[in-house]
């Protein structure tokens, strides 16, 4: 499985996105889910991906292609993101159209979901998460963040810390906050994880990092908000729920 | 939909469920999930329900009327909780049997699990997730609470917590938490809120407890665990992300 967040603010764009791909038990893998495309000063492009990985290789590689051959359209020739999104949503509709013809039934699931991030000069930066059936929608101010995989034990905090104001390195550690939390409910989602930074109208994808598992930054994080979530809790008050008048709750029987 | 969490510490058992139900979105309503069976001092049944309500409902019905009618098994009659599960999932297999079969294909869904927590006199306190198909599985030491519907927002807190020596009372709180967090994710868990709170040896049922959406102490613990979360996301160590090396990470272009 996979878990790949994009956080949309103000000042810019944050992803992040973990790398553990299973294909049956025997096969569990270390793939990269995050692609970078562009041309510095111009245009700047992240991709996330999850799903069947056969079919995001495949994008990914037609995505690639395109550019090579400068078929048309591709991700150097769209004019906004909007045609972007479109794009990437139709090649991934017809990749998963082609396997899943190819061997039908048998409870085959060729569908993939994908995020794309990003900015093209005179435009603003945008994101939009593009579902299995190529349709897609955006990150706004009422929805900062788009998910996809794994998406829902990462989704609490985000829901608490993140605003359209928020600042592009809260908004950095809200995803890793968010990623530590889905992987230490879920072991289909680990580490190495890919970090993106891309601040507003930099057109400049130089701030990628890779964070390994033991990554001493990341085991920092994880251990502080282990910590500090339990003193969080030790924190809130307790009532004797043998009176229950004084938690004013209605007793049944 | 649904989230009901049932834990299994050392000292006892602790219920919590909500009680939204949609089946369309103009058929949203409120059941409770959570139904009790019992003589006190004898035997005491929590059972918590997931899925489609005409599947619960009717399994919870006929459980009453085997025990009215005194038809063999039925729970008061079930030597341990492991027999007692089987009852249930035999119950809830059938009853979905009946329904799939009346209305077939046209993505019509009868599935529904349950969850059977309680103590027979002599024997001890147990939980049980029941699935759809009937089967079962228990809550352990390594696996001291059992979820149904909604299950994964509200996980990493209770992963955090809960322990098989956690106090009953911290028990509680951190599956109220665990609810809140569930609650706050997704629109369609609400109040008002079933606790359940099970002395180990009690063998009696009496402290149940409704939660309306505007009871007090509810409100105190959402907004004290949102602004605690908050707090402690605001203490964690910032980095400097425009220089990787001081994080140890590694930039890939």
């Amino acid at each position: 499985m996979t878990y790949c967040v994009a956080v949309r603010v103000d000042e810019g764009l944050v992803f992040v996105s973990d790398s553990r791909t299973n294909a049956g038990i025997d096969r569990l893998s270390t793939y990269s889910k995050m692609f970078t495309f562009g041309t510095d000063g111009e245009r700047s492009f992240v991709v996330l991906t999850a799903g069947n990985l056969a079919t995001t290789q495949s994008v990914i590689s037609q995505i690639k292609r395109d550019i090579k051959q400068n078929n048309v359209p591709n991700l150097m020739t769209v004019e906004n993101m909007t045609e972007a999104a479109e794009y990437v949503g139709q090649l991934s509709a017809s990749q998963q159209q082609k396997h899943s013809t190819a061997v039908a039934g048998g409870g085959f699931d060729a569908s993939a979901s994908f995020i794309l991030g990003g900015q093209i000069s005179g435009g603003s930066h945008r994101v939009f998460m593009i579902y299995p059936q190529g349709n897609f929608i955006t990150a706004t101010a009422e929805n900062p963040y788009q998910q996809i995989g794994e998406i829902k034990y990462g989704k609490p905090v985000l829901d608490r810390i993140i605003t359209r104001d928020t600042r592009l390195e809260e908004a950095t550690l809200a995803a890793l906050v968010s990623m530590d939390s889905t992987m230490r409910s879920n072991a289909t989602v680990g580490p190495p994880l890919d970090v993106l930074i891309y601040a507003k109208d930099s057109l400049s994808l130089n701030r990628h990092f890779i964070l390994q598992a033991d990554d001493p930054y990341l085991l920092e994080i994880k251990a502080a908000w282990d910590e500090k979530l339990k003193e969080a809790f030790a924190e809130l008050r307790r009532v004797n729920w043998n009176e229950p008048t004084s938690v004013s709750v209605v007793t049944e029987e």
